[in-house]
């Protein structure tokens, strides 16, 4: 059949969206952090001059350019020099350690590593072994103007490492297509207002974050960046930046109502991923009158996959349905289970990673038949609503019985004591696996295990009560609030 | 330089806009008319049935199905069954002569002419004469389901034929890339809620009321649809069925304007489109509160070139800036023209029409160089916003001088008694062309031509100001309320 494809535009081709934005709108407010307001025009100026700093060190169109570096202004600018020229960023997680930092170096092999204030001590060590250029960002700002060029939708436009569960970090590539594609149908889920400005706290080298920053510059509308979380800032700035919409996790959005943090009508939107959240938690924060929408996303989709509407009071629980463009399946790509079945998430869409960055075989693996294989398991229920239960790998087989951590957590949650828990597996001799539990008690509160026991033998299936539970001062988290069961899997307490 | 491809979806893939849609939101509103409402869930159903029937009659994948019919549900459900069906439609123009509509299926060659209510009189005969079934639209719900299946961005959706100034209508093929785009882009440019209501009163059979029913299909919001244009109807919807988006022509606005309709803070935008306003008119508008976003669109984009923001006040007179994946000219495609320069207006984007249905030469000529050549003069100023001059068919050249209808119109407009006015080139043996006008008056006013000419003479060089000016009843628009200049032209009165 007849393809009908334009003579003057090719369906592969994108412009410059942060120049497009600056041509559109350059007076509208881009970025806002403790180092001042950039509008749109003045952001296009700085990446304009970071982009011909990076091209004198080298950089081109294909490469990679790693970013070591706290969030705010100086990153946006890196981010939207390093698309200029037609190359992908490597946001680095400040958080690793030196030898972990030194294997995403050499994995992704980036012409430059951009190292942000007080990071130069880490950094310039780090860039000579792995034979790269350290820049340290304000540098940057003393380069010539670089021209900005057309792009194509298939350019890699960022390798985001995820640190999996098991073996070495991998690189997820993510296209300016998968970017593109996720802003435009998060825009179609939960809409986009000129007026709207944006919260961002989380880290930006986790796709939550960094997708903000692109997904502004297409929307054109300003984001509120914090470097970290702290309840007070967030507090100011729900009061007085006009933010509309913020990107949240669990825990921050517990320590907020905790703190008794107002949220205002204006707020039309919080977004929160990164981890199922208890029912208690959502119960609690739609009664404060947060529009709450759940979201289920992950790195190689360039962020959400389904979303619930925000302040969806009904099927507490479910991360709502797939955004317009994307597809979801339970099951495997040959069949797709019935409403209500359990089985692994399959995604398929325009936003969907093309694999792994020179890892054929995990690529090959995680897009078999087709289909992203999230190793993540949930349902589906009769109206397209997803339920995610649990990472595959953190699902606990007992004596035969399945058990969902996030489900013992959720019962754990409801007790009034306790603060934050994670339920994870210990190899048992005689159940093949046990289930254990770590709990964070809130301040001033005492409860034993045995009445914590109890309680939960009230809620659920007795196989599904844990073993043994520890009491803990924090749950080990990664920077973006995610929990790492594996940590607990394989530390000592408990 | 590498390609990273999707492995899991492709760049030319896209599914059906109405099932994902009708997946994601089966119970939100799709159509209000005087027919009742209908939710995407219904729709679907009955695009679904329709798409059955029409595959009962051959119609498949890469063929036509023409519409006959007026605006309302009917032509909502067969345009999305005939994008089911990997189909196009061509909408034909209820007011064209029968000659005209014989001409326009035997270019197109649809497989099936589908007729509304009180169209068969006129649609079978026509149908019998082009060899092509012909369809009432009720029976199209008594079809069998048809299955959804997937489409490409580069399949066709629609030919929309243009009446053009000379010469027989063209076909101009829209593909369902260029909805998209066109959707997104327009999206970017004003926004888009879950809850936006858009009002419809324009025909379906031009660009600018067919976008709004695909738009809306991607955007999950409602389409409030009125078969024609009526003030008082306008008045109720605005008031009653929570209008936020109205779509309307400079006339329409204004006889909303004089018959005192209000215009409610929930009524964000309207997109004032279908040819340039006159300053006195959107300075009235913007002053009763309306919102004015007035817009610079073409059937050969899908729509919308450039838009200005809602309720912008400055540079009164512009179209706005050009959407975000739209690229814009003044002149021609080796050489942009400087600000201020006055040229025709290129565009090129992923929206651009890829040509004319079996019109080659007319397709090179409007795409040579890889620019779409509008026919329309105008210019850009040092910021970059476009303003629409005139067609270059109704450009005037008097005696050397340059005159742009449009500078004139809008200067009779300003006078009390004018209501509404046309400008022309009428031919003259000494000047070449002479300057004519045909005027309306206001009910009750009586002014002379030769005061007019005074009243004119204090605001225009005397080359602009018309040695002719006629009264009349009307002036000439066609159904989409645009001034028909080539009829005055050639027209006896004046």
């Amino acid at each position: 059949m007849a393809r009908y494809e334009s003579r003057t535009f090719g369906p592969d081709e994108t412009p410059d969206w942060l120049h497009r934005r600056a041509e559109r709108s350059p007076e509208r407010l881009a970025l806002r952090s403790k180092a001042g307001d950039l509008t749109y025009g003045q952001l296009d100026e700085l990446a304009s001059r970071a982009a011909g700093a990076l091209a004198a060190q080298g950089v081109s169109a294909g490469d990679r350019v790693a970013a070591l570096m706290p969030g705010g202004p100086d990153f946006a600018v890196l981010l939207h020099a390093t698309l200029r020229l037609g190359a992908a960023i490597v946001p680095m997680n400040t958080r690793l350690s030196t030898q972990e930092m030194a294997f995403v170096l050499e994995d992704s092999a980036p012409r430059a590593l951009v190292l942000g204030e007080r990071l130069g001590e880490t950094g310039a060590p780090l860039a000579r072994a792995a034979g790269t250029h350290a820049l340290y960002a304000p540098a940057l700002q003393r380069g010539a103007h670089a021209p900005t060029t057309g792009h194509r939708l298939s350019d890699l436009a960022a390798l985001v490492y995820t640190s999996g569960t098991t073996g070495k970090p991998k690189g997820a590539m993510l296209t300016l297509g998968n970017f593109y594609h996720a802003a435009v149908t998060s825009a179609l889920g939960l809409g986009t207002l000129p007026e709207d400005r944006w919260l961002l706290c989380m880290p930006l080298f986790h796709v939550g974050g960094l997708s903000i920053l692109l997904r502004a510059a297409l929307y054109g509308i300003g984001v509120v960046a914090h470097d970290g979380f702290s309840e007070q800032a967030v507090a100011r700035a729900l009061e007085n930046d006009g933010v509309t919409i913020a990107s949240l996790v669990p825990v921050m959005l517990q320590r907020l109502l905790d703190a008794g943090v107002p949220f205002p009508p204006t707020l039309r939107c919080i977004l929160l991923g990164g981890g199922p959240a208890p029912g208690e938690l959502l119960e609690r924060a739609l009664g404060a009158g947060a529009k709450i929408a759940p979201t289920y996303g992950l790195t190689e989709t360039a962020s959400q996959v389904a979303t619930m509407q925000p302040a969806q009071t009904d099927r507490i629980g479910s991360a709502g349905r797939p955004l317009l463009l994307t597809e979801l399946r339970i099951g495997t790509p040959e069949a797709g289970l019935a409403p209500g079945e359990v089985g692994e998430i399959l995604v398929r869409g325009p936003t969907v990673s093309p694999g792994y960055w020179r890892r054929e075989a995990d690529t090959e693996k995680a897009l078999a038949g087709g289909w992203l294989h999230t190793g993540d398991i949930g349902y589906l229920d009769a109206e397209g609503y997803l339920f995610v239960l649990d990472r595959r790998d953190d699902l606990i087989v007992s004596g035969g019985e399945n058990v969902y951590p996030a489900e013992v957590e959720g019962a754990l949650a409801r007790h009034p004591s306790v603060l934050d828990a994670a339920v994870f597996a210990r190899p048992d001799a005689t159940w093949g696996q046990a289930v254990h539990a770590a709990v964070v008690l809130r301040d001033d509160e005492t409860v034993s295990a045995e009445d914590l026991q109890s309680f939960l033998r009230t809620q659920l299936a007795g196989y599904k009560v844990p073993r043994r539970i520890a009491f803990v001062a924090a749950l080990p988290r990664n920077a973006g609030g995610k929990l790492m069961r594996r940590l607990l899997r394989e530390g000592g307490e408990a």
